[in-house]
């Protein structure tokens, strides 16, 4: 059986799936794409050379009875709405965060989705299927470092442009985290607070950069996330979990080893898109696999995509405050219980 | 337009290119196969669900006019005459290693390619697809180091069984190296030296192990390779190159490092399956666009075959005399002229 | 010249310094010693074969003229009466921390020394003398990262015993990171706040352990430092300084490296002896050469005790709040300007 | 008891030996100097400080009845005549590599040493004293990777003069590796053969750079051991040896680690006197702590200076051969059994 997607938002992120699964992945096709300006979906067809229909709305895209998976990469506050219109058409959805803007958003469709009677969404949350952090997983199910008690992570960017505003550390940046680390330790966050280190001179004037979070979980756990996207040196996710009876992290990226002028070196990545991209491949083959022999998808849930942006909320809130700001979930459905895995990996 | 695999031998290698192009990878399908063992293909069928003849051999199979590539994963004395059959047939061919079990075989091969106009068949050398090994072609090629003049490898495996014998050190284990060493310096063999080290206890009586060899090329490059498939410790490759201007080698293959029990440490493989999984598909999913772009594959050539077949030859025959044999070849056809190189990596 | 040492307390660290005096540096001699309890003075004689007076007190030890240097290696309550007594007597004094348990002590000591008109005291903080501090502080200072932001150190112990509480997390184990730091970034403290993250099963009822603390520096540096005395897997000292321009951190301590059932893996100190036993060797060298050579010592001055002391103290009150407690220190006088170095390294 | 030293050859090792004994270590004094050059023995008094009689050659500096030992820092031919001579005045020494410069004069000393009833001499193998060194023949004499079976030893320059041979290769850099292999394995060579690669264009034309030279040993170890004096990028000492049960090697030098333009790195050494700089303050204080403490020295004895000596000459011969050449010692007297080893470490 082939997968047949309907892609909504055909910008960078929108063509970069649509070439996934077009030409690196298997059992998928895309058949369907729109996006509010119809030039960009035109030439999407032809630069993929797609046998797919042009939509003029996600509305008319998910009405495609040919469509059985909607694909969301359309601009952020774009997304509850087509979302929860593939959600009650019962069409399987993938979607790029945020899930929803606002947490109401995201409820809502975790309300039509159980409605469904069954797991439809999936948000593209990649760092799950990333070699280093499913290997952190499971070597923290398996207790080889016992009960975690801190967390350490690094985000950060050769640098940002100009549009890149406070805020964005949390619900561009820091989201990954947001979403990676309560999955890594089993726990649900519970309060926030940030400081703001002296500013690098390379920040532009709209951005606090590079910031600091503090994070709490139910158990105890505290995390600290440096987020810093004027790094300038390149792109750097660390991720390290301290436990009870040892310490687990993510390996460097790996480059070739030089012996040059002195010096013992490798390279760090510049260019975030490379550091991922098996991720990701990995992500929609799961995604394709699991809607074709399981019937559901099996990474982060519309309710991940809920906790985001609750925990979202309260970190925008606590970089204004300066104060511990505590974050919120309602009770957890039993529809959503299980922690999402990813069995085939 | 989907690429249609014939495949001869569904053993293990046989079939995992055959899931790989099944469930993996993108523009392929498998059409046909065959097996001297006529279960091991119908098992194969069902097992992979395929939509696929089962033939009764490699030639009835080539005649298929569905088929587009042979993939040639049967038993290695059987290669040249499907491979023959293939290009004659005008069929392209992905084989893995070896493409003959001779020289004069891989000659044969060589001549009826060229007959045919065009390159036609790839060898299946998955290294020059690696991360890594491409970072160090890179590295070679910019200059980084400047002339190579050294190069220093290691293949090591955790064990083997009792049917691995002397000889098979170099036809099974080191003709990875022989592919991959001359390819990386653009270089080729003059001449092969084996030193026999104290033999490990863990060995069999058939297979002398440890086992190094000195290679040196045209233009003075001495390449150490060790060879030692009873290490116990894990599979383990290693390759670095010693210029003038400095020294590139291989990273560790990336693994989660951990602090605990007083040691620093991150996993060694056990399974050669995991080292090259993303190699195997790379330099697949390369042959499939390649046959579709190019019209001709880009990778190992049937006369990089025929150096792998030369080289081995000498590199047993010096196992056996303990002195420096020479390596000699053929002078290169301009028909194969050109660095094989994988130009969308 | 030879240096002539009297020490006041024959315990573990005092004993340490007279066989390093005695018998791996060059320059000293210990010629008086004392202890409260005069039998382990008198042992302490025999053990080494020094031919060293025992004093019945620290005021007696101090008054005998063949004293050039008074080592103090008491119980930390009884640090601050020697030395005023010593420095007061004109003698060169190394204290080790803390140079009195208050911050008024400390200026204590500071008044009398200016009153001497020269530095007579050395703090006995020997990270400074640690060959990868020494690397860090090099690099910041050539500008090598640019302008320092944020700090991330980490002080781990394998475990502590039942006598180790809460508030020893300052005074024992962070006190060192407290002198590193500020002399590390060329800055002084402003605040610090103390998190305390679930508590590990491995510590015992009166220690809260883990412990993490974020100091914030005059320009703005955030310094997050983790205390783990029960981190059961080693003795582990991190520090890395994040800048401007690029990241620079503590190399790990060398050991061999070894690939052995499936793991590559290099040994972690278990004991923190080992890891700043050169750098206690440079440091005590350094104090005898200063001496002799330019008439005062170069190293950690009372201002620096003086330093750790009001840090310190806002430490254990933060410990205690919860809250972001301040960290206020008199104008330094003009006496201590410079910063305290190494030349000689 | 303070060991008296009498220095003959005040070059730059002989001065800085002299500066270690007076500045740097403990129980150790130079009381009497000599050089072939009246004027740097004066100068070397006056830059040191020196409480010591310049005498008009060796031999009135071994009459001295103030000197317990002799530190033989000349030139490399006249080291077996002083050594002689002290040994036959029973005087205690300590020689710089080589012992002697050819095997028959090593076996003079041996004998003279034989007829003074005890060990007098120690050779300035300081390797034995490195700290990465001592951890390797710890990890092999525990039994940590079980039998070795192979050596990989890699000893790079970043330049060499214009005085520097081809035979220098064995007798200044290779030597070190001579001594330590055998040592590191407990086991006596059998053979060597030498190859030449590709000659890197920043050799002058007088030396053959690098070399590659496979040791074998009675028990059959084979080692590759690199020797390349003008490699560029550093001074790099590896050493790792492969048994049945695993590998160990030693850790990189230690540098501070930076991120920074892309790259991780850290600093490779440029000066050869850094990397061995604390072995040399070991070695000489083991030397003294010996010889006041046990009536010896423990360090390697003149059999290690015999075997690096016949070893050297076999080198040297197969450079001009290109041939396996036999490594062939006289039966090791019963005098010289026991492995040297350094207790204290």
């Amino acid at each position: 059986m082939t997968v047949k997607f309907g892609v909504v938002g055909t910008g960078a992120i929108g063509r970069e799936h649509i070439n996934r699964i077009t030409n690196s992945l298997s059992g998928g096709k895309i058949v369907a794409v729109t996006d509010v300006n119809q030039d960009s979906a035109k030439q999407t067809v032809e630069q993929y050379q797609l046998d797919a229909v042009v939509y003029p709305n996600d509305l008319a895209l998910i009405a495609d009875e040919n469509v059985d998976v909607v694909v969301v990469t359309s601009w952020g506050p774009a997304h509850e709405a087509t979302v929860l219109a593939a959600v009650e058409a019962g069409k399987y959805v993938f979607c790029e965060k945020p899930l929803a803007t606002t947490a109401e958003g995201c409820l809502r469709i975790v309300e039509a989705e159980m409605k469904q009677g069954k797991k439809l969404v999936q948000v593209g949350f990649m760092r799950r299927y990333d070699s280093g952090y499913v290997q952190l997983k499971e070597a923290i199910d398996k207790g080889e470092i016992g009960q975690p008690l801190m967390v350490r992570a690094v985000h950060r960017n050769p640098e940002v442009g100009e549009s890149y505003v406070t805020e964005m550390a949390v619900v561009d940046t820091l989201i990954h985290e947001i979403d990676a680390l309560h999955w890594l330790v089993n726990d649900d966050y519970k309060s926030v607070q940030v400081v703001f280190p002296r500013k690098t001179k390379y920040a532009h004037d709209k951005v606090q950069d590079p910031q600091l979070f503090t994070i709490e979980t139910n158990s105890g756990i505290v995390m600290n996330v440096e987020v810093f996207v004027n790094c300038k040196y390149g792109y750097d996710i660390q991720c390290e979990v301290i436990g009870e009876d040892g310490v687990v992290y993510l390996p460097e990226f790996p480059s070739v080893v030089t012996r040059k002028n002195g010096k013992l070196s490798s390279g760090i990545l510049q260019d975030w898109k490379y550091r991922f991209m098996d991720a990701y491949d990995v992500e929609i083959q799961d995604f394709i696999d699991s809607v074709v022999k399981k019937g559901e998808p099996q990474g982060p849930t519309s309710w991940d995509g809920y906790i985001a942006a609750v925990t979202a909320d309260a970190c925008v809130k606590a970089q204004k405050t300066g104060e511990k700001e505590s974050i919120s979930l309602q009770e957890k459905p039993a529809f959503y219980s299980g922690n999402a895995v990813c069995e085939t990996l």
